[in-house]
């Protein structure tokens, strides 16, 4: 089996269907929650094994599905309070410590576009903090965030430009946003995974292979992805010549699937970063 | 066989494959010549036999293929001065007769936005020829365009939308342009189709289904297509749901691809339909 | 004194403070009322007298100001809400009567784009209303809306194009948005004018001069404006050279201003053509 | 006078005004040139005197004014040779040299997009070169580039992403493009300012205020900007409110024009970078 998917719990998914287990992977525990309609998956890989097998980095991965996130504002609304509640289970936010939001993924293409808009909706805080102080509340955190661009129109690895900030910045957490893809067209756009293992920039439509991590940057790392496309290859049928630009597989409606997903996923990480803050407020900051 | 296809040169590939055939269909007539590495095949529709097989209507229809239109500005020239050439002999454009152009589609889907953008790149005169006639040449033509949008965002036939307009204006020819699906993926971006019979809009990834043609409008309507997605049932082997927004499958550059060939169909428009007119000149009008 | 603005109630505080009058001027009548913030002025010009002084046809012109609308969740539901009144108060929208909106100017000028982004937040209803009649509540009324493009780009009048469309669909209502150019600069972005008069097509920042009314259309129309710009000539001490390219003033960050203005003036619109519909259900339906 | 330029030619006619002066300013030398209609100026400060009457560095600075750039065609290559021109006689270019640009400025404000736009079209081949080297003719220089956004969204100030990046990959050469201000508006759009003595960010429309110059950076810094707004202040002779987000003064056909300016600074950077490269080769690169 080679369908690519960047989510675990679709990989452990393939990897029990494979191997037709019934018991568990060695290495892999999963369990699953619902709330509203929203189903919370949680996959950790514990060791060698487990990672080797689904092909995925030791860690906790959660997935949030939501297949009516789309029409639902009440789904909406469970997805951010979700996004908040895992990423603060993940890291410890102290009132001064930095956060640096990476918004991972080429702008200019939709499918790949979903980590520059969240960058696009977040309470950036940095500068206010450093200039003005006193017209932010102490629960106000502080924050700050880049879309460095991709290897093919910067000609510099990502990993490099995020490594060269942090090492000037320090900050005590980095989160990084990308666009993913799944092996199930019905994951698309009505998922988010968030894990504590890093993240390949380019899984989602491209393809150089760095990785962020903690080893890598020196602070901690939480990797937030939503799954925008399918691999051709994962529905094909036919051979897809390999000397034209990667086939896409996305749903007609990506262009506002990919701005609901950048605000939901923005505004839980809004939420999770500054403390005892609404979705109003946050409106009003973002504007 | 049910793959989908708006390209009548796929459809009779399709439909000799299928056959088996040898000899020719009855009702149909096809040639191809070559340009500088420019493909051009000329697929004619001649009875209803013809029509039933390729389940296209009776007509002409000119596919000019060009595999490096993209990279390569020789062909982009070529391609340029093919459609230019075919639509002048499709159409016999008199210094005072009016063009309306329709771009069809929805400009804020990639894969969907050939159309509007070609409108973009249109030398648009009828107001200058109607409130300032003496700052253009005779040889500049008189030519209009809408963009008329779908459906889905309008809440009104698109066909409706343009007859009510050629009611209103009264143009000799109406040149309507939209995004198409291939068969094949070679063609989605390469390729570009002209027809004398007609287009029905939302044919490239939308669905409504009433013809645009000279017995609808009173006015000879030529369309161009350019494929842009391949129907996901094209390459699949899985089933896909039917309750999701419908699937596209296209290449990670369509973005620029659009672009490219908004700019090729829409300058072979501009030089069809203005006489002894230099791409330069173009430019510096369209600015 | 040839400031220009759209607004009839500059105008009138403009003719007002020029004949340094303290009593009213005949054929006007002025009042305002305050609610949370929110300043909604009533000018009502009644005969050729008050009109002729104002430089605006006869009619009701309701201004709703809101200072703090681009921070303020409480402000921007204000207008939402009052939009709605207003809109209801001017027209008696029935269950099956048709409402066509009209978005004006050019989307690709930012400070022009206010009309066709008020398309996209619109619930467009006509096209579910002809084909799936069962899935929409009798309380959701029939919407179709376009955006017609400006004359630059199309060649064709816009009330020319506006004019055959109602021809074929015959709304019973039509509700015209656009950009407007305000004499002072704090009204720009945070005002929005109602009046049941019609409107000029490109009185933002175009030049075309037809009158989009009811004489003309044969609907009852109902503007709606935004002031997103002021005349260059209205703060300018120099003179301003005639061959350039109009110069327009605006705010740096009338981006995100246009988003949000958009979205609170279809808000209203939404929520007065709907009956008994919540935003989140707008919300939802729009996506 | 508190006319606000960023245009050395432009403090400098105006210093001489209002010293009245008829001899040359101490410490500023000043020469004019034509080629084909298109003016350059070239303003030398040479000493502190020269410095603080000017209000800028010591260094060259030299504008290219093309009027007519926007419509025609032969001046848009002028302006493309002569960008090209001054680069190579104020940076000699090795083959195996590192050039980043830097591409300054808000891209979502599009008069301050064009730093962000001059990045889109340019030859990038730094990760070309490392990773399929045998790919690329010797004569394809080393070029990378980033468009580290801007303050107020990044809540990193935009020295500091540039500073650790040169740190990082050690470029030789650093070109930094930004939108500027003129004075007279007949200079927005038309003109291109190359100088050798760096560059402070937001000086178009932001505010940040630090320096990006070799002394920081530790590599030449080529500074290459277009003005596309003058401040409200220029032309104003009202008071403009504080509070207000800051006014802008600039054309109508501001997004056409920026993308033309942003083709031509780009295309003057690629053919000065790039040895015995052609335009249509560098089109085809590009896109």
């Amino acid at each position: 089996m080679t369908i690519r998917t960047d989510l675990a719990m679709e990989a452990h998914e393939m990897c029990r269907s494979e191997a037709r287990e019934s018991a568990e992977i060695d290495g892999v525990s999963a369990a699953e929650e619902n709330y509203d309609g929203v189903t919370i998956t949680r996959v950790n890989i514990i060791n060698e094994n487990g990672s080797r097998r689904l092909g995925k980095a030791i860690g906790r991965y959660v997935t949030i599905e939501a297949a009516d996130l789309k029409y639902s504002k009440s789904e909406f609304d469970t997805v951010c309070s979700l996004i908040c509640g895992e990423l603060r289970a993940m890291a410890d936010v102290q009132p001064d410590s930095l956060t640096l939001v990476v918004g991972l993924g080429n702008g200019k293409i939709t499918p790949d576009a979903l980590g520059t808009r969240v960058v696009d909706y977040l309470m950036v805080t940095r500068h206010i903090k450093r200039y003005m102080r006193d017209v932010l509340s102490d629960n106000i955190s502080n924050v700050c965030a880049v879309a460095p661009g991709v290897l093919g129109t910067t000609g510099i690895e990502t990993v490099d430009i995020i490594k060269s900030i942090t090492e000037k910045i320090k900050p005590q957490l980095v989160i990084a946003v990308d666009a993913l893809a799944a092996a199930d067209i019905r994951r698309v756009s009505t998922t988010v995974q968030i894990a504590d293992t890093g993240i390949q920039p380019g899984a989602g439509v491209g393809n150089n292979r760095e990785c962020i991590n903690e080893e890598v940057l020196g602070a901690k790392v939480i990797a937030i992805g939503v799954p925008t496309v399918i691999d051709a290859a994962s529905i094909s049928n036919a051979e897809i010549p390999e000397d034209l630009s990667p086939l896409m597989v996305t749903t007609q409606d990506i262009d506002t699937v990919i701005d609901r997903m950048s605000h939901a996923v923005a505004t839980g990480i809004n939420l999770a970063l500054h403390k005892d803050i609404t979705v109003d407020e946050i409106e009003n900051y973002v504007g």
